[in-house]
């Protein structure tokens, strides 16, 4: 296409009559034959995974998939389907609640093992020496303690899958060696969560930090659907707390001058 | 500007370099000069009030604006800020659920009122035939009756401030008119609520039906805003609704096979 | 748990500390052993699959995860990551733009099923009565013809892997009844598009038609995540469509009386 | 109410039946005896203006209704309408879009306003010292320069009216000194832009910065509604670029290994 000053342009896809190409592959060639998991590699690398990355993609999909109704995307999409609006969005509506403080743990994590590689130290003391950096700014770990899991089992499980498909190298390892030094740097002892082996996987896969969030974000959109449509089919149309249930704390009665 | 085939063109305002117009109005004339609901009424009428227009959109905000956390949208709103996002998303994540459950009356009602017109008859003969015909159609009387309040107070304000200004007429008899009939149709007195007032104003202020939400979208914008706002400064991060408070009610453990 | 009275339940998933069930099975017995579109199979239908279900789910997923910037969704999110907002709130804009006409044909696409099914005609018999009907009502056929694609290929595709997977039986026969007698209905030959064949498909895995826009929402969250980061890394912020290229169609210039 | 562990507090307001307090005045002695800017201003700062605050809300909120096709969050507004969903929805796409880079500037302008503001020097010197710093640092000047209009008509003219509304103090004088200051330290002068007045007047109000994107969250949602409203009822549904106007740039058709 000879289309030198193109409003929109992409790396993503091509598409003409009867054509859908991704990344250069032929979209008909993989439905069908190519896992979920292999295209949304495909779709955030650029190309198919030369390995299990695909594997592993399924994997960290899974692990984001669902958590009750205890994450406040889920509350969120509830209330909002609960209104009368359309499927699609509600989960819009819990989609905007991935925020840094649900899932936003990936990429901060992510960063955190970076820093630590770029130490060129063993993994012990490179952890040891972004940990304590972390304290003396006030920061935490990201990516470490749970407010329900002690352990997250989702963290350890997808750590062990990582390991059997090969991908259990360097940033497993930094991410590990936090774990250990939790308890000498913070005083207690930190689990690795969820989102702490997500940020290390993310980095054996090859991705870059400013994609933690998707995991969630396409992951998590299955729990949501499912959530939504519960809600819509389930309980009864807007979703009220009670008015007794609230708790006023404003200024008392007053009238304007 | 000459340009027959833009992919972008509108009727509502023109930009071009130190200019900007909103049907045709120069809006530095406006700024300042004219309130905010003279300004809504342009952009969703297409013109300035000729009358007392804008102090009843004023009104019509104003009544809209606020309803604590028991709203849907309220509650998404401020679930979705507790996750860490920036104000203007949260907010959209409550705008989003303003659906046909949550203000979507006033459109519906609007198109009642319309329907009870177009029989041409006295206003409590219109009503009583078409309550008849959505009693048999199953059909509840779209913004009359309301969850908390009996009477909606806000419902008799906005009528009085209509009537007030001069902007009650045909609608806002056809209004009273269902109210008065509810009884003997549906065997229970059924007040107008805020979305029922809401209904006729809209008609009489000759705007159409398809534009009834957008009194809760603007003004419950400021209320959302607010509620952001406040579980952001005031809260502590991540909303928890805590595992023990939640009942599952699916299937036990189980095994895949 | 006895807890009477919760305010939140659901038939979903189960969470206590370091346990997750979903639909009863135990979150880490499938996070590495099973492929994604197997789970989400399980959050949609309420159990894992029974045969190829699963497969199926992830060939509706690949075929449903991108299509360039060729849909108003992904012009949405790409527009709004363009004003600096984190990954999941732009993904969240397009998913909105999942509306009725953007994937809303799966859903009317099944429900025209289903009506056909009930006919208890044979397919041709049955499909040549529903879309009568249709027609009469001035109504198109939903997942019939495409504005690009003619035919789109992979509703092609997404047929022949149902066929290979045993999942084409009376609905895939239905849908490709309508297809054959487009032309003597309204005039010209309608194939069958990528929203036509997941209509049928969603109703040969016994899901049920309100959760056709979940294909999308699910499948596209992949494209939209590419896109949403593309414009971010790639590009300029604030997309600008620029003043020129604007065509204003309102009233001329004009002063407030 | 005796409800010490209330999951939902606020401060904002109280409802019960038929009774509905904003910050402890009867919403029913606010309704159309109080302008829309002033509602606004007891929800953002807790109480009624004591001076002309409503007002230059009211003036501020108009400034930020509008401005054609020419931002991100409109055009995404319009595509996400086009697709056919509820006009809250499509609204909400567009608010997401007040990023950083679409209105994002009034906090970090306000921001930088304090910091000048601690200095405790004069105007000149205050904006000279932290302009300095800035460039240093390689940031510019949030609320300075427009990509269209030289000067923004906008903040000139909100600053007026701040002037007459006896609302330009200290903050006002700090944010003209910046633009006093430009030429000195980047080279080029830059005029204040709506954002930059609104930065200062913000402060004026005696509001804190974090509040600065509720302008445009509440004004534009006028704006919004406008547009959506327009797109729905005057173009036809799914808004497409068009395959030929789109430019490829990924690599070349290949085939899967």
């Amino acid at each position: 296409m000879n289309n030198d000053r193109a409003f929109w342009r992409t790396a993503i896809s091509s598409v003409r009559p009867n054509e859908i190409r991704v990344r250069g592959y032929d979209l008909m060639e993989l439905i069908g034959s190519r896992p979920f998991g292999d295209v949304v590699y495909l779709l955030l690398s650029g190309d198919l995974p030369k390995g299990n990355e695909g594997r592993m993609m399924d994997a960290l999909l899974v692990a984001a998939c669902e958590h009750s109704v205890l994450a406040p995307s889920v509350n969120a999409a509830r209330f909002v389907a609960s209104a009368g609006v359309p499927l699609q969005a509600a989960v819009a509506a819990g989609t905007i609640g991935l925020g840094d403080f649900h899932g936003g743990a990936v990429e901060s994590g992510a960063d955190m093992l970076l820093e630590a590689d770029q130490t060129q130290k063993l993994p012990r003391e490179a952890a040891m020496h972004v940990a304590y950096l972390r304290k003396e700014d006030g920061l935490r770990l990201p990516g470490y303690g749970h407010a329900v899991h002690d352990p997250d089992p989702r963290g350890r499980k997808l750590l062990a899958v990582a390991g059997e498909l090969g991908l259990s190298n360097r940033y497993v390892e930094l991410a590990r060696a936090f774990e250990s030094v939790s308890k000498e740097v913070f005083g207690r002892p930190l689990a690795m969560n969820i989102d702490g082996a997500m940020a290390a996987i993310l980095l054996e896969l090859g991705l870059e930090p400013g994609l933690g969030k998707a995991l969630y974000v396409i992951g998590r959109a299955a729990g949501l659907v499912a959530h939504v449509y519960e809600e819509q089919s389930r309980e009864r149309p807007y979703r009220d707390v009670g008015w007794k249930n609230v708790r006023y704390e404003g200024p008392g009665a007053r009238t304007p001058r």
